[in-house]
């Protein structure tokens, strides 16, 4: 059986950002920071940096106009490096060249950084072992199972409004089972020392017992917002929902729709967030995602600060690497 | 009903680039005397500008290869700009995601100004109306109704050859109905205070008789050229002649076509202007096309210059703003 | 009939970079040269320069993902140039617009630099011919007919593991027909003397006997491959097999694929090259691709280098002419 791929270089650093699984709390916490640098306030230019001079960073989606993959590409170009736009979903080339020689070839063109989203799981992993030393791979999100640097924005946004995570009870709602937001979160917020993690979702979008094994399950919406701090809401995809219910879109949203009255049940503090795109009307009432307690367009801020705070960190490591 | 939106800051300076429909012409003046500082001649490197250092321009528009989207992207660049291209219709994305919240998610990355085309009316302004204080909207092409930076080129490519607008018969042929170049020279040309504007087209592809309502109309071409000084030749969509004469392309051809015998009935130095792509043998025969009363191609070295002076007059204001 | 296009300007220095048909050998090796002053150790940030700085480099592949465009849009980049991606094959546009308007247009918005894969022969030589004095057109790969910078890679490859071409034996393996590589190849080696080309393929894949004049033939690799200093293995479109041989992709592969045993019959140094993408298990094993005498990562970094070195020697003959 293979081992897990080390992120770490031998200084401890990050050299790939592939999940927040296991990963040491005090450097989430560094990254949190170091993206707080990267904040600005609305309406003025935006932080910008040199630390990717020269570099070359690969985005390879396999959709062009994902925000996710907009975010890298700012987040990188801001600090100063050449950004590689690839239309490619690795995972599916196998029939012409395999994901490796891929990867290999742009490598070969001086390729710095590959920032890789793939629906197939263990595919950006498996880039990570074969890149040379002094290269490195960030995940933009793989199939279900990890999306790390949704997860460390959501950590920040929280930070932000909360201050501390000690004693913060934080509710996740919906397609938990199929999202790599979910699990991402879970990684980050656990590490970071959460009080309480609740988990709401009908049982056909619950994960594995295995999974998530700190959280606490709920099958109602009502008792699982009760007095929570944080409610995140997952973007359900609404071919799920029939497969989850036997029943329709009306009946998923009086379920396990956010409206006002519901998110009256949570502390009157609490804050919601989305990873987008959203399904108004659906996950979430427009009043709530326009509401004051929503932060996602804070979180999609946060997305562009915390890839350039990953960026930044990882060519700081490499410089703490030469020879 | 709601009120127009304004275009212009409370300095009178651009904030929007939405239509040139009631745009004050001492203000398309100046763009195009902003404009007339980016020419080069050909075989120089273009003027550039730092203007837009540091800002993010988005591009959004559904078709990755359309000329003035290029347009756009190399005046944003040559000004300092990093440029964030999305394919991407906004008015067809509803079904995954509204208009408005991808505006906003884009908007949280820091973009500061959105360059969009779009094939629905009403698109454009919607997204100016919900941008933040500090960002700009520029029309790259709505519907049939508005492209504005079109008709400043168009206006542009008319003074140079011209001198002033004073005196000037223009003529337009083609499918003025369905035109957004048209209806935009129609804007400029009326405010910079041509003499007479003469539409020519078959009662098909007229505009309804409450627009356009200061020019004359003509059924038949050769009235409609004679003694103009500026002939401007529309791209006829082949798939509307069908629907417009009881008959084929060569009868178009024979009937609205800009031959050689007909442009003489023009002015002697009359010059011909088409927004191009052109269907050769159409609309306009190649000896016309390619010959020397023929300025198309400086249309489109306008088309950047003008696409520059915009920009950096809208980064200008929004440094007059700034507190 | 017409002249063939000069790719010379009158002082003997590249303006157009279309076909290795007819280069003079001193200018490929000075090419050669310059490339090898762009290399660079794995891990290091690659050479830049600012000789296209303010250049503005429009790419016209029809496809956004090959390596090569890739590869052309980093050597670009790297030497100061904005590059405008346009997502076009020139002569399937025929219907909406004629190759040369298109050109025109873009010409007309001050691209320096056009680089274009086309799969209809004449496509680049047809723009080269239409474009202004300070204009360059390069192929990036033209039909079965002509990947003049492939050549140049490929030749770049050979001198640095082998010193020089004199004495040297180069086999080129599979269907040499339909290749663009290995008529570039055999441009670039049969200019730079190599002693002796040998072609091996099934007759179906042989070219015609007007063509590659000076190599020998052989239907049987185990022979041609005999004291071979180096193997230049070409990518096998599998549905070519079926026209090739009356029998299977496993029999191809007995016949005319790369094995360890086959590999035995060469000199002892030999080195083994590949275009990319492979089929591995097809025209090669896995055993040989990832080999020791394999140097296809090496082809590729060259690929970069060899375009960087072109586009310098564009800008400096450029300035060379200025008034």
């Amino acid at each position: 059986m293979t081992q897990p791929l080390p992120q770490l270089d031998t200084n401890g650093r990050l050299r790939h950002l592939i999940t927040l699984d296991g990963l040491d709390s005090g450097l989430m916490r560094e990254l949190l920071k170091r993206a707080q640098d990267y904040q600005c306030p609305p309406g003025q230019l935006p932080p910008r940096g040199d630390n990717l001079r020269n570099w070359t960073v690969a985005s390879l989606f396999a959709e062009p106009s994902t925000r996710t993959r907009a975010s890298f590409e700012l987040a990188a170009r801001r600090l100063g490096a050449d950004v590689l736009n690839l239309d490619v979903m690795l995972s599916s080339r196998i029939k012409g060249e395999s994901i490796i020689d891929t990867i290999y070839t742009l490598e070969a063109m001086q390729v710095d950084v590959f920032v890789i989203r793939d629906a197939q799981p263990g595919t950006v992993e498996l880039v990570a072992r074969h890149v040379g030393d002094q290269v490195s791979v960030i995940s933009g999100g793989e199939a279900h199972i990890s999306h790390p640097t949704q997860g460390l924005l959501d950590a920040l946004t929280i930070q932000q409004h909360k201050g501390d995570f000690r004693g913060l009870t934080v509710t996740i709602v919906g397609d938990i089972r199929h999202s790599r937001v979910a699990r991402s979160a879970h990684c980050a917020l656990t590490a970071l020392g959460v009080a309480e993690l609740r988990l709401v979702a009908p049982m056909e979008m619950m994960p594995e017992l295995h999974e998530f094994q700190a959280a606490r399950r709920f099958s109602s919406f009502d008792e699982g917002i009760a007095g929570a701090d944080v409610v995140m809401m997952l973007r359900i995809q609404k071919e799920r929902i029939a497969e989850a219910l036997p029943t329709d879109i009306d009946r998923y949203h009086e379920l396990y729709g956010l409206t006002p009255a519901r998110l009256a049940r949570a502390k009157p503090q609490a804050i919601v967030m989305h990873p987008g795109p959203m399904n108004r009307g659906v996950e979430i009432t427009s009043e709530v995602a326009d509401g004051p307690q929503s932060v996602m367009r804070r979180q999609v801020a946060n997305g562009v600060a915390i890839r350039m705070a990953v960026l930044a960190h990882i060519a700081e490591a490499r410089r703490g690497r030469a020879p």
